[in-house]
């Protein structure tokens, strides 16, 4: 198979697995089950694999991983936002 | 900065995020949280990351993508399980 289109097939099926967190976030306006500390991690992370992408010029990475980024930036927002601690 | 370092520290750093989820799925029996059709998503996403590492030959890829794979084959394990429905 073609790696590029292995990729981006990857990509799109782990970033739409993603997708139902922020939505159900979003609906109940409940983040108690996020934790901050971890959300952090894992935006660092993504942000280093985008980073990674870009050094090995990989695009199926750079625009899966910023996706990503995306989301979790979107979810810490909601945290800030909802949070009532 | 190397780029096999740096795909490592952002391996290490992802993977280290995933771990709270499944403590507390395992601690907490409680997998209603939980939908299985993003849990199925998400292990034939990474699976497929796995293959892309292989077909690319990084190692970093590789390595933190198949973590992920056994984490969330744990989640779906806990899943079969602890799921009451």
């Amino acid at each position: 198979m073609n790696e590029n289109l292995l990729g981006i097939i990857a990509g799109v099926l782990t970033s739409i697995s993603m997708i139902p967190q922020l939505v159900k976030v979003v609906r109940e306006k409940n983040v108690e089950d996020i934790s901050l500390l971890m959300l952090l991690i894992l935006i660092s992370g993504l942000s280093l694999w985008v980073w990674y992408g870009f050094v090995k010029d990989e695009l199926p990475i750079i625009v899966s991983n910023s996706f990503a980024v995306l989301v979790n930036i979107n979810l810490l927002i909601c945290y800030m936002v909802y949070n009532k601690k």
